[in-house]
């Protein structure tokens, strides 16, 4: 049996304040029908796919911000993105704003299998930012703010695609640099990590020297050696270009498990990169290198799961 | 206070398995004398330093091989190591095969203090390849065979180095691949990671296509990786060259916080690499987007160390 998929990242360009999720749906169903022509099977929308990067406003009233949320999925305003899936027989991962009936807000990504039916859903674990507003940064960053931590884990399943099955997980943008995310993805055999994010080209933190030129390089970086030491497939997809003046640096990829990119965006806006991933090629570095029931020695990572915070070590001096 | 050090990686180029323990030593001590011209403070040999890298060869008698590993350090054959780091005031990393009063057998690396002081001592925890003979593979590679697993955990201790202090922390060759490893140092604010290795140009396990041509960038993609997400300088030391008619890749480095490469061997022999290092360089990444008290999610790690192997996850299927 091929286990050859055909796997699309679909980039935005930025989605202003003042924009409708109709202007955002109607970009995005149009790189839908991009997919189906080009012969995909799944396509990953980026993290916060609707709307504007919202977090980026203060609200002291966090009420004030509801309208950036989803409160179903799906809804009228998503409809014809399943509709589409629907119609091309393609596998969506989308990103948006979730608020629960019982009024919990968090950062959350779904897996729609081609029926319309959610096969995964994803809540961000590792919010970036700070929750009060900051008088230093030059550029809000409210994710812990406007989200509470996921409370989903980082689950995997296996689900039906294109004739084979493959085992899918998710990342959301600031997840992609915490090797313990992967690492729990990897524990259950995934074998596509899908992660969308929204990452400005200047962080705003204001608080030291910080390589702007070496952001892309970082998010690459990350996402690279993620998929290296978990032997599995990543699709990274952006946001990218000037949104409500704000500069997001797009550069989506799509990453082997031998961590080499496949395919990346080189525009700033509303663009499909797709590559052809044999799924068996994600055996080799699990049952060699990466055999971690032969290998890990979890008992040398107590300290991962006992600390949170680092602490300093001992100071050794000279006896003689 | 300045916190700038000067290291260096002091490659190697091979050992023969003919040559004593004076011909590395020679060349070893001529590095040194490189490092005091180049005003080095901190010298990294390879893993393994003093001999070739013995654990390709089968031994049925593993005490026929106890020739390959030291049983005091300092020794009268390592002792003009520790003279040449008490002359040029050089702290030097030495990787070697130790074998304990009470016959236990570890890949070990140490770091000792200009007074030849043994400052820090750590036992590769990650042992790659077998125990037993394998009739598959072209070359055997018997780790598991040679040594036990470390027992020291992955200690970070607080040195003092040309006038300021350095937190520094060890790898050995495969360690430098697990995320784990790197995190646990990170934990314990390492600034300064020491890491020897001896890597095949070929895998020679010889159970499936194998990217010989990305074995370099492999090691290069962890090493950066770990440095980037622990906010941590990275000296990694090879052994490079062909080697009883083996290639080991070399392209030793040493790479800053920001995962960038500051320095990179490109011979397969004796080389010495330098870089001026600021170790006030690890505060931001600590400080800001990698502070671990902020935003690592110990309660979403669980697989970690729960798990050692990885579980299949369960399989989702269509209602519609």
């Amino acid at each position: 049996m091929s286990r050859n998929i055909v796997l699309a990242a679909a980039q935005l360009g930025p989605i202003q304040k003042a924009e409708g999720r109709d202007v955002a749906v109607g970009r995005m169903v149009r790189l839908m029908e991009k997919a189906h022509q080009r012969g995909v099977n799944v396509v990953v929308f980026p993290e916060l796919a609707l709307t504007t990067f919202f977090p980026r406003w203060y609200e002291e009233d966090i009420a004030v911000a509801d309208h950036w949320y989803e409160t179903s999925m799906p809804s009228n305003a998503t409809a014809p993105l399943f509709e589409a899936a629907k119609k091309y027989g393609i596998g969506m991962h989308l990103g948006y704003a979730e608020k629960t009936p019982d009024g919990r807000r968090f950062n959350t990504a779904i897996y729609v299998h081609p029926t319309g039916e959610i096969v995964l859903k994803y809540r961000k674990v590792h919010l970036p930012g700070h929750k009060e507003f900051d008088p230093i940064r030059k550029v809000q960053h409210l994710e812990k703010r406007y989200f509470e931590v996921g409370d989903l884990g980082f689950p995997v399943i296996r689900a039906p695609i294109a004739g084979t099955e493959a085992n899918i997980g998710m990342l959301i943008c600031n997840d992609r640099r915490w090797p313990e995310a992967w690492r729990v993805l990897g524990l259950q055999q995934v074998e596509v990590v899908m992660l969308g994010y929204n990452t400005p080209s200047l962080n705003m933190d204001n608080r030291g020297f910080e390589a702007h030129h070496l952001r892309v390089e970082h998010s690459h970086l990350s996402v690279r050696s993620g998929c290296y030491q978990n032997s599995c497939f990543g699709v990274a997809t952006a946001k990218g270009g000037t949104e409500d003046g704000h500069e997001l640096f797009g550069h989506s990829i799509i990453v082997n498990p031998q961590g080499e990119i496949m395919a990346q965006a080189t525009s700033w806006g509303d663009e499909l990169i797709t590559a052809e991933c044999n799924l068996d090629d994600t055996k080799l570095g699990r049952s060699t290198i990466f055999n971690f029931a032969a290998h890990r020695r979890t008992e040398a990572y107590g300290r991962i799961l006992e600390q949170t915070g680092s602490v300093a070590p001992a100071t050794w001096t000279p006896k003689g």
